[in-house]
């Protein structure tokens, strides 16, 4: 067995390094060996960024030996997805071409993490350029599923799922452009929060989608996911999706209570083609949501599958210009993103600003949900984690793309701008882990992470 | 000759109806007869509102015996462009495919110039869909210039700045994607003003372009455009481009003066090419503004040919998604309009894509402009109004596309979002309006307003 990390959310870590029980080092060194442990079984990380990361704990020792603790994520061992620019650290984007690349400054993301104290372990491995869902990179070989090594992981950000799911770290940075916190969240077992778009910065981040990407936490819990949001949000200018919105504080209550909550129960497409043992899950979580004193509201959610469609329109367009400038070098890239990087460039303009204007008009539509509930509860793959290179998979009988399948839950989202959050659900029959989303109104992460906790009270 | 308002501005008309010297209904019923008597003449007119307008006139001179003005609108006749829905009263677009519709609402800008008292008494004509600068429409017939009948008024806003040059109303509305409020400004003689995106809602507008679009007032003076900036702009949720920004107040200081404004004069791109009578007359501006105690300052704009060609793209692509919903009649368009939205066909979203990145990187650069200048100085056009059918137009030797010469100037403001004012500078040796442009900061219309009316007195 490998080394894991002797605590199981940040909370209860934060507590033993500032009682100093343990030391941000030991820490620290507990981590990189985990790490290290793990790498043959998972490939979750593509560097290590074991120096920084000793010497920013030795900082943070001292820190805490004069009683200073400036957040809640001070001596916490954590990575960040390769798709953060890292000064001095390579950031290859999962890509050949960027094998070698360098950067020479940091992401707003590791900028803020670092100036609150955690300590930035290294970088987790993820899908090409981020686009896609399987983590079967071509070039820096497959991330796989700690709950089963045969299978994947989920992506993009699925080193950053496997390594938070393995103990190794407490929290991961990922990137979701169609899912890509949530769906590695849910295959691996742990809570993803993609947040608000404008809640965290993207600056130092290569894009994959200008309008539909976002940044966000991986972690134990939903409350592990609340304290990394207040280190991560925060207007940057160097960003222009960047709000000024406040980050309302979120603190779990004594007693886990739902009481005064409407939950909306979507009447259409969310309860539909899921895994049988992924509905009864679901079941289980609503169950739990009454207990807690939650009204469940049957809700109107109006055309997801055309919000899909919105979604993967928009992306094919904006990541083939978006990685234009790196397309004449073809035998660079994976047969999958390629291909999808050649389909994006046969659209045309009036499509993507046709998608965007039908964009518009379904996030003023999607306002009505709020009107009646607080948050919204679905699962966040229909499935459990598919094998490594399984191209379709079978769901009440119906073969469905992996792809198509693992994101049809979670993409809209990324349209309509909301904050969603994916919690573990509990093990199927094969012990893999299921996932459920959360998803809230416009920067009421609040009310998405506390729903969250509570139902895995 | 035909009837003219006895007042050259919309305060010295405003101060008249308050003192009770003529009623509203008196000042209407001029404004209609002017308008009837210049139909012939310059075609500036597709429909009259003589009903409505009686009836708000009557009103607003019970109003006056009250004692109660709202507004520097109150009473005052002005005229809106056919692209602003008028509930009941036939809305066209410039186009034969809508010849015959009668909107059931008021865009905004006709709800907040009825509410504020402004006596609209008919819809000014325009190129159709607004999608050009000659106003030379195949449908309903081409505008023409006041000052020449044979030339062209510019456009697409030409209605508007014919009914204002001829004295028949005195202000009238029009919209901006690429320079056509101030195209006819410049051409008319009158002033203009395209306010910063996001300031004028555009609600109940037919779409050209979701992001280029901007409405705002033609009228005498760079003060009367103040005046009706007051009752134009604010917050409006039905445009999701509307700005909660406050709108200043801009009051005309006692005695003209320019101390204190830096006043930057580009060393690039907009002071060559320019028919020689525009240029003197710029220098003579430049002239005005030292003797009123401004500091001229040369200051590099960046790459303004660039930022043109982005705003093609982005027009190209935009106006093509939006009237796709019209493109099978295509029988129903003129061959200009149906030829550039063909073009538009043709753009690969990628295109589109990076002209919207590229824009976002060139609205940040021109930031820098702001540190060293309060506004900017420059012609409007760089010729007088061509011929109506004129295609090609001479400048200084060289052959030019009548609207490319037309926009390359104006354009850029548009795709940079920026509040760009234009005033009369003189006329030319023709006895032709020659326009000068004055472009600010991001919502400081105040002092593109300030210097415009000083520069004038």
């Amino acid at each position: 067995m490998s080394a894991r990390l002797p605590f199981r959310t940040i909370a209860e870590a934060g507590e033993e390094l500032r009682a100093k029980r343990i030391s941000a080092v030991e820490l620290t060194k507990i981590s990189l060996k985990a790490a290290a442990d793990e790498q043959p079984r998972t490939n979750a990380f593509l560097a290590m960024m074991e120096e920084q990361a000793l010497a920013d704990a030795t900082r943070c020792d001292a820190e805490l030996a004069r009683g200073e603790s400036p957040s809640p994520l001070h001596g916490i061992p954590v990575a960040v997805k390769d798709v953060f620019s890292t000064k001095g650290t390579k950031t290859t984007v999962g890509s050949k071409i960027f094998a070698n690349h360098v950067p020479d400054h940091d992401a707003a993301v590791v900028e803020r993490l670092r100036a609150a104290g955690a300590i930035i372990i290294g970088k987790t491995h993820m899908q090409e350029f981020a686009y896609g869902i399987t983590c079967n990179n071509p070039h820096f070989g497959p991330v796989r599923n700690p709950h089963d090594v045969s299978r994947i992981p989920g992506g993009s950000s699925g080193g950053s799922g496997a390594a938070v799911a393995a103990g190794v770290v407490l929290m991961a940075m990922g990137s979701d452009t169609g899912g890509s916190i949530r769906i590695p969240a849910s295959f691996c077992g742990t809570s993803g929060l993609k947040p608000t778009t404008g809640r965290v910065s993207r600056y130092g981040v290569l894009p994959l989608d200008f309008t539909l990407d976002h940044m966000g936490p991986l972690a134990p819990t939903p409350h592990d996911c609340a304290l990394s949001l207040q280190v991560l949000a925060g207007y940057d200018p160097r960003d222009e999706s960047s709000s000024r919105a406040p980050v309302d504080r979120y603190a779990p209550p004594a007693e886990p209570s739902l009481a005064g909550f409407r939950i909306g129960i979507p009447t259409s497409f969310y309860y539909e083609g899921l895994q049988p043992s992924i509905a009864r899950a679901l079941e289980s979580l609503q169950n739990k949501a009454e207990a807690l004193g939650a009204r469940l509201v049957p809700v109107d959610v109006g055309d997801i599958a055309a919000i899909n469609a919105i979604g993967r329109v928009i992306l094919l367009s904006e990541a083939s210009a978006a990685l234009e400038p790196y397309l004449h070098r073809r035998a660079d890239f994976g047969a999958d993103v390629l291909a999808l990087l050649d389909q994006g460039r046969l659209l045309p303009a009036t499509d993507y600003v046709n998608a965007q204007r039908l964009r518009r008009i379904h996030m003023t539509k999607f306002e009505a949900v709020w009107e009646k509930v607080d948050c919204l509860l679905t699962a966040t793959t229909p499935t459990t984690a598919p094998k490594i290179g399984q191209a379709m998979i079978d769901i009440l009988g119906k073969s469905e793309d992996v792809r198509l399948a693992s994101t049809r839950l979670v993409r809209g989202f990324n349209v309509l701008g909301l904050p969603a959050l994916s919690i573990p659900s509990g093990l199927d029959g094969e012990a893999l882990p299921m996932g459920a989303q959360i998803v809230g109104r416009r920067f009421n992460e609040k009310t998405v992470l506390a729903v969250g906790q509570a139902l895995l009270s």
